[in-house]
């Protein structure tokens, strides 16, 4: 049967959403906990009510929205996370929210009362981009893996911790035990994909069947500054030489591996960072995925030999810490298979993919079976006010997880 | 004939000017026009006099010591500069400056009035350190080098213009064109070598016949940024890769061209600097340095040419400036040779040797006819607090100059 979602109501539904903590003409600065944040979820829990879901808020601040079944029972669950990078875009994480809001409004007005529950939830925070290591702070509620010190340990680049910054939106971080959930059986997230992969197919939805791993390494390179006139070559120990030569070498790990294996050095921090002195030290971050448990394993242990032996040969010092390690995450066949079929019955074509980006699935995976559906995005942009992805593309994918909800719901 | 110098004097000069800008227990920290600076430049007028040199400062804050001779003409300077690094050690430019007071002050002592007048002078900044545009801002008044427009323009890091850090300090930067010299014949400059050449020969005093032409190239290489987790290896346009990939090759021609050639990556900025996000630009600094005048002109060269193929073949974007461009500077081959002469008859063992670092020298090379010597420094070191050298070196060098200023002057 086919099921038609209202293209405008995404739509305004996006560009209302985008106002709160609206940045130039197309961006979005809407940290966790942040006075933007808390209009916007404010924004969220306005519309669940108008679509006629029971909204509740949770210890940590996801706003969720419950279309309760016949059934007493486990709950089928979708969303996404309502805070931005800084800043980035219209639709990360805002369009999974908006996809199951504007899913259960639907169900719920053509279907009415469904067997089992259905939740939509937008989730607090995702973005790592206020505070550095919340590490998808809404869905590690919800699983329970928030360690009892975190609250107070965790700092933005203010000082600020999380929980003076939960205090502040009115939240008590003592409560945080209390997000806990253990009734949801299904977690289904619709995401824009953030990469090129469905527009050089030509395709607007994927279903995603694997999340990639991920390890990022903090990696200190140590040297001695030296004057760049007076000290020759011969007796440097030149961290940032050090530095090049582990970068081509690392990054031609992924290339020789192939696709999907990606790996990136994006921050990089110099002392003393002066044009005429070699640097003392070089720090820099190694961010390095694949989806297979198997590759990742093998691709940073190439890696890790090669900083140490490139270290070594040049007599500087290498030590690094891995702040962000998380294996990859498997979808759940059954809730796949259910996803397919949905997208074929509303004649969405579509790719089976890996995300090579990561989500709060995969921390949901530790309590529900998941699966995600991905919107094509324009030039594979997120994470910049850059990021588009069409109409057409997000009503496209909110078709497929509301046909799914239904298949599994009603 | 043997001219000895009073090794504590050194000493006791070099501990006490240390005090002003004292930074940890041997740094110093003295920018040009800061309080500190004021102080030190009081002190050095004040031992000046107490030196019986007739004390002058000229429209930028440079100190004078005159020792007039018995004839009228040209005159006979040296000195070097009395701002740090931030921070810096206690021997970089001050030991020129103190080695110059040290010579006159021993030569009047012994020797009496001259025949030709000699001068010291405490140069007011050398370093760049607070105004990053300065490049030898005292030696350039002497030479009547700076630019009517130049006070105004350059800016410190917060903000501040020169001529604002003039007034601060009780100069009137509309009189700059006043400091300029015309009478000055032989420039002599005392420094410390801030590398390892003289430690590894086994030798105190440096004899310079060259100082190393310098160009700084700021190069800006733009990608486009993409997440690091959903953008394919393929297609990505990675400024970090691209960088990386050309401080090894532009590293690789100064290790080919071979000593003396020296080429530095000192200085970075990424943007936006995250660790999952392909960089959308890397701004760097390169520093390479030949004091040979077709040698360094081939070096550049073949290090723009590896920039521009290396960006071209990646599809990035490169563009650079060079805020500093020195040619090399060929000593005065008559102020060389009463320099070993001098240290011949001090039975003070030498090593000729080009400067790889640039100098005031290089400014005065343009009204006078220049040399220097150099003191050795303890493992290379410089602009650091940890930067030393033994008060035996230091007054050897300063046993060099004074034999040497006499042989000239008297």
């Amino acid at each position: 049967m086919v099921i038609d979602v209202d293209a405008s109501l995404v739509e305004r539904h996006l560009l209302e959403l985008a106002r709160h903590g609206a940045h130039g003409e197309t961006g979005v600065w809407r940290t966790a906990y942040s006075p933007e944040w808390v209009a916007a979820q404010d924004q969220v829990a306005a519309w669940f009510a108008e679509a006629g879901l029971d909204v509740r808020r949770d210890a940590v601040g996801n706003v969720w929205g419950r279309l309760a079944g016949d059934r007493e029972g486990p709950v089928i669950a979708s969303g996404s996370h309502i805070d931005s990078q800084t800043p980035g875009g219209r639709y990360d994480g805002a369009l999974g929210v908006i996809g199951a809001l504007v899913a259960l409004r639907t169900l719920r007005e053509r279907f009415g009362r469904p067997r089992r529950t259905l939740e939509a939830v937008s989730l607090c925070e995702e973005e790592a981009s206020r505070f550095h290591a919340t590490n998808f702070w809404g869905s590690r509620a919800i699983t329970a893996s928030i360690e009892p010190d975190e609250p107070e340990r965790i700092r933005d680049f203010d000082g600020v911790s999380i929980a003076e910054a939960m205090r502040a939106a009115g939240l008590d971080p003592r409560r945080i035990p209390e997000a806990a959930r253990d009734d949801v059986e299904t977690w289904i997230e619709l995401h824009i994909e953030q990469g090129p992969v469905l527009e050089t197919a030509g395709l607007a939805v994927g279903v995603v069947d694997a999340i990639t791993g991920i390890r990022h390494y903090v990696v200190q390179l140590a040297g001695r500054s030296d004057h760049a006139g007076a000290r020759p070559m011969k007796g440097r120990l030149d961290p940032m030489a050090g530095f090049a030569e582990i970068v081509t070498a690392i990054i031609g790990v992924a290339l020789e591996m192939g696709q999907p294996a990606v790996t990136t050095v994006g921050r990089i921090h110099v002392e003393p960072n002066l044009p005429s002195a070699v640097p003392d030290r070089v720090t820099f971050t190694v961010d390095s995925r694949h989806p297979d448990p198997r590759a990742l394993q093998e691709q940073h242990a190439r890696q890790e030999e090669l900083m140490r032996a490139i270290a070594q040969r040049r007599g500087l010092e290498i030590s690094w810490s891995t702040p962000l390690d998380l294996p990859p995450c498997l979808c759940d066949p059954a809730v796949l298979a259910a996803l397919e079929r949905a997208a074929r019955e509303q004649a969405v074509p579509f790719l089976r993919m890996h995300s090579g980006a990561g989500h709060d699935t995969q921390n949901m995976a530790r309590i529900a079976k998941v699966a995600m559906v991905f919107a094509r995005s324009k030039d594979g942009r997120s994470h910049t006010p850059a990021e588009f992805t069409a109409v057409a593309d997000a009503v496209a994918a909110t078709r497929v997880l509301a046909a799914t909800l239904h298949e599994l719901a009603y």
